[in-house]
């Protein structure tokens, strides 16, 4: 049968070539088994916010759950005459058998710390190297554009709208996922809601005020469809002098004799604070204070703030391309990167060295705790320490500035949660699912958990995120000792 | 079962919900079997360039042939309680009967002209929306940036090394496709080399040469594993002070005793002029003419530009994030839009109004033709005429511009080509599958025909695309009697 992309089975062939040529040279050299640690973690926060948001967990599982290389995968491998023979076998005998941790989905992340840590055979570890990256970056990418947007409009209710521009089907649908993770009240991808059991919402297009003689009748015939909730498109033809008056009159005369209320006007192009402020007045007007206003034109968080800062009168927001491509800025930079290799039998510290800073690792096998002031509940830093240390939280803490150690900090009364939990153990998931609206819960309330001064959108403060004194130490004398600049 | 999207087997309900609330709509006001013609076309190139590349027909064919509403589909609409019961019924029935015209795949596109057109009961055309601006919109977009991306190497091989930044697993994989359709010569995404033969590539990562405890160690355990395709990544300590000198022991060590080559170094970080020239007179002086430099750091159009423009001397570029997300510009603008709906019997010639003339659209059952100078071969003009017209290419032909009639330009001898060709006929597809390849030659090769001046980057010659006399007629006389302003 012709291998269809639409009908596809299984992504475990969604592999950076390289991964491929690397394992079967690590089988090659005798390293296969060797136990390696990766971590994935971020740089720098898009758009220079304070905080990210780690979302798309829970496909990364399903994933990791079904990885199998078919007959074809294997034939399509041989018949590009690289690998060893050996190689080819041990695919067609693959097992997954790395242990997994990573941080919940909906937490609040930031630069530099693990916030997902690979165990096992040093191949296997390689191998799933693409897929997590891809994964994690991207639903992460649109969670902390999905928050950004909806702070910014306070309490009016957000709705995903990108569909049509998004990067592709799963751009479209985990999109809309990770955009309801990152508060969100909904969106029009049908599809998400009937997978996620997210609230599906909309009006209407152009075309259909189009397909009608005349708008009014367009807007009639759709509020005698859905009488409950009649949401109505104004501005295909002159939003104040068309759309506007024909709205309020198919309130009055359609569904106020039937006892019904006009839901919501949708203005999608124009000036929206000024059509907005007029549109509402008109309404008003006529008694229909309770007939909400909906914009969507090029919409994110900094038309938002504008708009609102000038008065415009909107009751919510239609989003599209620019949260679903996170268009001012669509890349998260999650990358994956080896910690810890064995040698000796010992797993042995690794570092990536860069005359940049910033770009050097954190070496070792890792967590990560955030401590939370017992008094405040706000998040006063991130500790990153080796995997065997014990933080006792019970006595005050001084931590300190990994690049200027003489700034400190002593936490006199906290309360320290690790944040990298195991979702799989030698290969088998041990991952509780939770659901969308779970999830979504979560990041809300750990978002509440934040100063203030960490979530502003212009500088934000830095948010600490440490390195314990063991760390610290295994990290300096490495530079000190192994550096071959 | 539980649905999961791992699973996911149709994307027929890949739908905004107003598409369905809208349909519904339709057949309440019984208006759904009335016959539409809808265009998709875009308004503006990315990037401000001259012309786009069409992509993604394939897959669109694809979902359009699987059209179905299942059981799970229906039930999810009905818990939603909005859609009424003869609508929910004629889901249960669903057969797609629309035709579908579209340009090929590979055509360079301009802005105004409908690249696809479906015409069909109101209630289905309307349904399809989503799927087709989403589909095209995306691989489109990826197509486009790569044949700018690739114009600006000019016979420097481009690789799309984007899958662990691409924004989802579609993004990745059918962001490789567009990009080989737009010109790059090879991809890292495996799966996508599996079922679009399109040819895979890779070097190693940093983590190989991190996992041996010496950067000579890694290399030289590489290039015995790979003697015939040895590709070493040099920047992972310090380029020109050991990542290339060891690339050269390396050679001269292992792969020069057994006769081999070593292929290609690659630089991913630091000022690629400065060690692509260094690395280059290093390569040289020990004899490696022969081998390759690629480098591969936040590299796009741009960047490619300047580096050349400085005398770098790189001989592939290995592109990731700028070209899978097109970073600079990462929307497609595609629209879909009513431009002729069934009324008494007759198709009736339908138009979006605006203030902005740009955005006013262009009514009727159209076709779109392409206008090659039959001495030169190049690409004149396209014409957008209405459906029934017949454009003689045996005498001259005057064009005239939209918006400014005034301006006319005579066609002495020329050859019209139609672009619109019939996909779906009546709801089945007679869509001829072409091979990836076949798509990317006829891309380059349509290329060719562009006069240079529209393949600029920097303000390029705006390619003519002219209404012909009778659709401009009607065109006028409708914004005349229909504008409500």
């Amino acid at each position: 049968m012709e291998m269809k992309w639409t009908n596809r089975q299984n992504m475990t062939m969604l592999t950076d070539f390289y991964e491929f040529t690397m394992a079967n040279g690590y089988l090659k050299s005798g390293m296969q088994d060797k136990e390696a640690v990766f971590d994935m973690f971020f740089r720098t926060v898009p758009e220079n916010g304070g905080f990210a948001i780690m979302a798309g967990l829970e496909q990364l599982v399903d994933h990791l759950s079904a990885l199998e290389f078919d007959d074809d995968d294997i034939t399509y491998l041989e018949s590009l005459n690289v690998f060893d023979q050996d190689f080819i076998d041990y695919l067609h005998k693959f097992e997954f058998s790395c242990d997994v941790w990573a941080v919940n989905e909906g937490l609040p992340i930031f630069p530099g710390e693990p916030i997902l840590k690979v165990k096992g055979p040093i191949m296997q570890a390689q191998l799933i190297e693409t897929m997590i990256l891809l994964i994690m970056n991207h639903q992460s990418l649109i969670a902390t554009k999905a928050s950004r947007i909806v702070r910014a409009a306070g309490d009016r209710l957000v709705m995903e709208f990108g569909a049509r521009r998004a990067q592709g089907i799963d751009a479209a649908v985990l999109g809309a996922r990770a955009a309801y993770i990152g508060g969100v009240g909904g969106t029009s991808c049908t599809i998400a809601g009937e997978y996620f059991d997210i609230p599906v919402m909309g009006t209407m297009a152009h075309s259909w005020v189009q397909a009608y003689p005349t708008e009014y009748e367009a807007f009639a015939e759709y509020a005698l469809a859905f009488p409950d909730d009649t949401h109505l498109l104004v501005d295909t033809y002159n939003t104040l002098r068309s759309g506007v008056p024909n709205a309020i009159r198919v309130a009055k005369e359609i569904l106020e004799p039937k006892g019904k209320r006009l839901k919501s006007i949708r203005i999608d192009s124009g000036d929206l604070t000024y059509l907005s402020i007029n549109a509402r007045k008109m309404l008003d007007d006529a008694g229909l204070n309770d007939c909400g206003i909906t914009v969507s034109n090029s919409v994110d968080e900094y038309l938002i703030r504008e708009l609102l800062h000038q008065g415009a009168r909107i009751d919510s927001f239609g989003v599209g391309e620019r949260l679903i491509t996170s268009r001012s800025d669509p890349v998260f930079g999650g990358v994956y990167k080896l910690a810890a290799v064995e040698e000796n039998g010992k797993l042995l510290a690794k570092m990536k060295f860069s005359d940049n800073p910033e770009k050097v690792t954190n070496p070792g096998d890792k967590q990560v705790y955030r401590l939370y002031d017992r008094s405040t509940g706000k998040a006063e830093a991130d500790l990153i320490t080796l995997v065997d240390e014990i933080i006792d939280d019970s006595k005050p803490l001084t931590i300190f500035d990994p690049y200027h150690t003489w700034k400190r900090k002593t936490l006199p009364c906290f309360r320290a949660e690790p944040l990298l939990k195991p979702v799989f153990v030698r290969g088998k998931s041990i991952y509780e699912k939770k659901t969308v609206q779970e999830v979504r819960e979560y990041c809300l309330s750990e978002q509440e958990k934040l100063w203030d001064t960490v979530k502003r959108f212009e500088k934000p403060q830095t948010y600490y995120v440490d390195l314990s004194e063991e760390l610290w130490t295994l990290k300096d004398n490495y530079l000190r000792q192994n550096n071959p600049v």
